[in-house]
């Protein structure tokens, strides 16, 4: 096992009208003035805004809104926000919405006190050292961006580079998470979503610290569920368990408690970012392409892993199989499952093409000669091979 | 599922050598005074103290000391800290040892900035609003008092009444654990450790509240884990992956990531308080005792639930038994284990006899005519039985 940290200090609020709790909860964390985050017409037309509108006027919190973020959220509209909440004097950013407007509230609460340009902490040109403390409310069981210490911008005004940050300082001070608002959240975007989760637990879990049984364990008890509760919602979409279990199976595979105390990988992310940054695919469909590709180009660097990923997470015999086939026959199931809930299957049912590769490539690998990810350290060729795989 | 709320704010700093970054951690929670309260012998004799004194004073951070903290901690030396803390105007206090050690710098911690007496957070007269910051340093596998929002203390001065408080107050800012500080730890400390952390669990797993399917994976993850962990640790006690994996075990047992969504029940450990109150026994040992006899007395009000247990918890095969008998072997199972790692089996193991129950009793019962626990709201007549059944 490795030392670790584990940091979690977000405020979860989880349940039926929790969202009712919004002016509380503001309150309780030091919010007197907030700017209201979100995207478009859902969270309009659910109702949902007026609600929360209703809390904090209730509450006797000042805010003022700007929706319109899209998803892959955009640069240009967090400097808008940061105008805003330095013009109005701001103290919190409040995303309401998927993961998009969670990550955009984020990008503005680093850049509101930040003299410089807030894209210095994407680019890895400077490190966070304050940021006006931020809240949740999550529409979507995805990206885990309510409890999580990253947010990831695209950055619309410099070639649509998709970058990220890592830092305690975006984990929302509170969260509010009602599973009946993703009720309505569209088959594909249920399926996206959990295609994401489940990501977010592969690329933890398949790492080279051997040790930490526990967290493996705590990764096998999540990863299953999820793949239950998918299916659940898929098939009835106000099964409110399955969309609960779903829910809190996005935060807890994102806060890091299914991560603790060894290396992580994070390749297939590195490289999806590059499919949803330069043709803007949903991150989960491009996840879907990705990451049984990578698992089956990394496959024979640690059969054993692969093996125990068959077992622990699909059921699956390993009767009379080596290492080997069992863990091709659980990335097979894994490609089964993505199929069985509609997830893309080639960079073709994106609208990508071989012509693209080297575009991608740009994207994903580093100028400086640095390999790509920690589980099997790969090269610009492993990764070239790895988007013919997806081809 | 029923809608809940959940906070775990502390900062962990998980790993060897991690008591090096108390004065870091210190600071970087505001910490510039400290009450360094600690227990007895073996905090000076492994050199922890030493090595804390150190890392405080490198890091410009102020501070003075109070041993002398026993298992079920007393009140009598909860008021000498308070006092101390107020004359030297301290502003944090940094409980170092067992659990017993953080469970009295948390009462510390209320008492200082209250005017009235701390001992009124225990007894239900006051709701704490406001408390110093707490770290702790933890050397024992077991309460989780180093992320949960419980402390415990016995009132010396008053009967030895044992009473908890319960208040997001008094989660501790950071935990330092160290797994290696545990290898010292006897056999037998080990052992009640161990109980203690499956007892957590426990009193999560036994519900009512049928769904959040998610809760019970998780348990079901730790639960098998500890014991396995603990089997190691007994065996070969520097064994640093199981003792991490049971320290972070014990962490999660009690943060209450095991129990979101639930009804809880809580009735064996008030039960075993009575036991550790009014004979002085490691609470650990009396949850032994305690807790299968809970379970037995228990196990009709709910056979679904105990045969779970038993497949879960145990890999008890379900085949040709009843839920009844499954149960009733999941139960065996525990009890062998429990004996198995030399915990007691009866009141009599502890000194406790039949005459001793009508003083139990007023411990246990409330004088109001509630009844004890929500799993099987238990009368007075059924905690006798109960204690019948622990003879």
């Amino acid at each position: 096992m490795l030392n670790f940290d584990f940091y979690s200090p977000t405020y979860f609020a989880f349940g039926r009208g929790t969202e009712a709790r919004t002016g509380e909860l503001a309150l309780r964390f030091g919010g007197r003035r907030g700017l209201v985050h979100y995207g478009s017409g859902s969270v309009i037309r659910s109702g949902l805004l007026d609600r929360v509108r209703r809390s904090l006027t209730e509450a006797g919190v000042y805010f003022t809104e700007l929706g319109g973020v899209v998803p892959n959220p955009r640069a240009s509209l967090v400097y808008e926000g940061i105008e805003i909440c330095r013009r109005e004097k701001l103290d919190f950013v409040l995303g309401v919405g998927g993961g998009s407007s969670v990550d955009s509230a984020k990008a503005i609460a680093l850049g509101v006190p930040y003299e410089g340009d807030f894209w210095d902490f994407y680019c890895g040109l400077a490190v966070p050292e304050v940021a006006l403390p931020i809240g949740s409310i999550v529409t979507l069981a995805a990206t885990g961006t309510e409890g999580s210490n990253s947010s990831v911008i695209s950055n619309d005004l410099r070639g649509n580079l998709k970058c990220g940050v890592n830092s305690d300082l975006v984990r929302p001070l509170f969260s509010i998470l009602n599973p009946e608002l993703t009720f309505t959240v569209p088959k594909y975007h249920t399926a996206c979503g959990a295609t994401d989760i489940l990501s977010h637990i592969i690329e933890r879990y398949f790492t080279n610290t051997r040790e930490v049984e526990l967290t493996d364990r705590l990764a096998e008890a999540v990863f299953p569920r999820v793949m239950e509760a998918a299916r659940v919602a898929l098939q009835n979409p106000e099964d409110y368990e399955a969309r609960a279990d779903l829910l809190w199976c996005g935060t807890l595979a994102h806060n890091n408690i299914l991560g603790t105390g060894r290396e992580q990988d994070w390749s297939s992310h590195r490289i999806e970012h590059a499919l949803s940054a330069e043709f803007d695919v949903a991150h989960g469909a491009g996840l879907a392409v990705v990451i049984p590709n990578f698992l089956t180009y990394t496959l024979e660097h640690d059969p054993a892993r692969f093996a125990r990923f068959a077992t622990k997470m699909f059921g699956l015999e390993p009767e009379g199989k080596t290492e080997l086939e069992l863990g091709r026959a659980g990335i097979e199931a894994f490609r089964a499952f993505l199929d069985e809930i509609g997830m893309p299957k080639t960079l073709g049912d994106l609208g990508i093409g071989r012509e693209h590769i080297p575009q991608l490539l740009r994207a994903v690998v580093p100028n400086n000669g640095d390999l790509v990810g920690y589980f099997q350290p790969l090269t610009e060729q492993d990764v070239t091979k790895i988007f013919e795989l997806c081809l």
